[in-house]
């Protein structure tokens, strides 16, 4: 290795070079760094002297140890008990627009039901020319679709309504997923049982404990819905919804119904539970908001942040988060280094697809100096992520659901970041 | 349940009543089916009686227990030992284009190289104005894209030169995968170290015990090849080349070098052994091919196969798989179920990405009565998937590498499907 042996503060020239000439000491200090006389280098590592495991190791594999930080995890706070909890995909460690299948959230209101594929039934009732009960065999004999969307709990980021809580995008925005999802249109079972005069709305039942339950405008059903058996695909996990999960593009996560087993028609919302005294937006003076289905459009800057801070020292640096919205693709995202005095438009990399997650950079030289970043989401209708101040000012503080304002993480000289707010 | 017993017989209707129709018996007698009485309509299943587990349970996610037959395989008399070998991708129990991050096959040339990402570096050498040494955390400072790519190894189907040797498509063309990676154009690095005048070639070299290496073609490594360290999201997986792989979009599996250490340019190929003795074409009259990087267009029926045959009789039936071009994306694929005297065209769903796995799915009317099932793939650039024996004519029989011909599937009458040429 004798080329590159004590010349590295020498040879770096353009991207690099502009890093050692901002900050020589922070970029060539760190314990990452080659240096010359690196053993990384010099000495023959153990996985260059020895056979590794074979092909008959792990028929499903795994994550290196050395990730095992990556992974979902819980607020002890935000856990009434062992089985009506959340935790959050941690978007801080991900790149691309793909979540793994391992490490997308979880939300459940009695647990994870582990169902036996062969035992599933959805039935088909209510107002309809002929009730229907289907197996899961029976399901995929209608014709599939695979499309990408993304899901994101109602209350990601709700914590936030009333100021900075958690110090981590993982927290405050990690209650989402998108995933590439096979499954059959809605509209072709509905199709098969027949609709009535006056159908108007669906019921869907999960199968947990919990018999979760949400109303569906029969409009939104025959457009995109879909009854989803596979993710990124293989089967849907089980904190998915296995074997049978409904997909509702764009509206909040808590309609996706999992472990779907029956869909009634109907004339008119049912208003249970999860959409009278939970998933309703409580506004400043009282009233509620009957329903808000949509997702508003939303960024996040997930690197640096809270958990994932600059450690490189000053020097070339990448901004990367993600964004999204219910009502289609997004068409730009910007950037501030300043608290919004000066706005940046991001690059946009990766396929753009409707009601999906987009991923962008934002590559600058960082002068060392603290920074107050933010992202700004805009989307294909031409909507514009508010501030909080500006939700706030609308909808008031009582709220736990649908906050998209846009994020601010304070950036120190050491490059550490903090959830905080400015107006 | 009441609104559902006894009626499914008469209830059926469209789609699914075809499907009774045609073949009454073997579609309503089989254990899937949903039936009057069926105590998985009538009884209370037990994950509808208790909290299942909590958020904790699980903080990276696995699979359903009751997925456990969907693994990667081996086959036994392909394993010259237990650390040079190759599993297999199980396509024939996937579905969309994403290929899940556990199931993608694995081909080792000495076992899974387990790296410390912190003592990883890549080094750059040769014809360069300034050899280099780069840290993970310095490459990731280079700008970064999401791009969704397949990996065929060019022995995928190898073995079936000499005629139908493997009873499953997962053995026949299961040495693929189709991932989103995150990675580095790996023009960066080489603006970043200077190519001398004379550069035309690269060697890119492993850092697993076999050192494996393989010669590309600057103008490659030039236009989309990437330096990836993220699939799917996450951080590459061990045995696809954690932390670093190079990406050759379209070329041959074995030259995107796993685990990747260095890259020396160099003014001509270097002839190693694995582009030598190994992954070149042996032709009919003794003659090789000097090199086939693309890989040429392609498809294979997954379902139903000899691991996946039709269980639930004649009536509706689904007959999909995948198609793939190294040369673009797929155009068409064409679907005969009757050895070719009538060709269908086949419905693609899901994203059409340049160089990706593309999802087509035929539905018909199955009658009961045996088949010839094959497909046939058309690329964006006008080339036609040959037949195996159109093949043979140019290439004669004694390659193992990059056999594209089309896949016959005998279906008998019980839904059964066997491995079988025809001419």
């Amino acid at each position: 290795m004798s080329d590159s042996d004590g010349r590295r503060g020498a040879t770096r020239r353009g991207f690099i070079k502009g890093a050692l000439a901002a900050g020589a000491g922070a970029a060539s200090a760190g314990a990452a760094g080659a240096e010359a006389g690196d053993p990384a280098i010099t000495e023959l590592q153990p996985w260059m002297r020895a056979f590794g495991p074979g092909v008959d190791a792990s028929p499903y594999g795994l994550p290196s140890e050395h990730e095992s930080h990556v992974r979902r995890r819980y607020v002890e706070w935000l856990r009434p008990d062992t089985i009506s909890a959340v935790n959050f995909t941690p978007i801080h460690q991900l790149d691309g627009i793909i979540t793994p299948n391992g490490l997308c959230f979880e939300r459940h209101h009695s647990g994870v039901a582990l169902i036996d594929p062969g035992r599933h039934r959805l039935m088909i009732n209510g107002l309809v020319d002929t009730p229907l009960v289907f197996t899961m065999e029976d399901l995929k004999r209608f014709p599939r679709e695979n499309r990408i969307y993304f899901l994101e709990c109602a209350a990601n980021s709700g914590m936030e309504w009333r100021g900075p809580q958690l110090n981590g995008c993982q927290f405050t925005h990690g209650m989402i997923h998108n995933l590439m999802y096979t499954g059959i249109p809605l509209r072709h079972v509905l199709d098969e049982a027949g609709l009535k005069p006056g159908a108007k709305w669906l019921l869907a039942e999960s199968a947990d404990a919990a018999a979760m339950t949400r109303s569906i405008p029969l409009e939104k059903a025959l457009d995109d819905c879909l009854l989803a058996f596979a993710m990124n695909g293989e089967a849907l996990r089980p904190e998915q919804g296995y074997p049978l999960r409904l997909v509702v593009p764009g509206w909040e996560g808590n309609m996706w119904i999992k472990w779907l087993r029956r869909i009634e028609v109907g004339d008119r919302p049912w208003h249970q539970r999860e959409e009278t005294s939970k998933y309703t937006d409580l506004l400043g003076d009282g009233r509620t908001r009957r329903f808000t289905f949509e997702m508003d459009a939303k960024s996040v800057i997930t690197s640096p942040s809270p958990q994932a801070p600059i450690t490189h020292g000053p020097g070339p640096t990448i901004i990367t988060g993600i964004a999204w919205s219910g009502r289609g693709t997004i068409a730009r995202v910007d950037v501030t280094l300043d608290g919004g005095v000066n706005w940046h438009t991001a690059r946009l990399s990766g396929p753009s697809f409707d009601k999906s997650l987009h991923r962008f950079y934002f590559e600058f030289d960082w002068d060392g100096r603290p920074m107050l970043l933010q992202s700004r989401a805009i989307d294909s209708t031409g909507y514009v992520q508010p501030t909080k101040d500006a939700l706030r000012a609308v909808r008031g503080v009582s709220s736990g659901y649908h906050n998209n304002g846009i994020q601010t993480w304070a950036i120190d000289s050491e490059g550490r970041a903090e959830n905080v707010e400015i107006s």
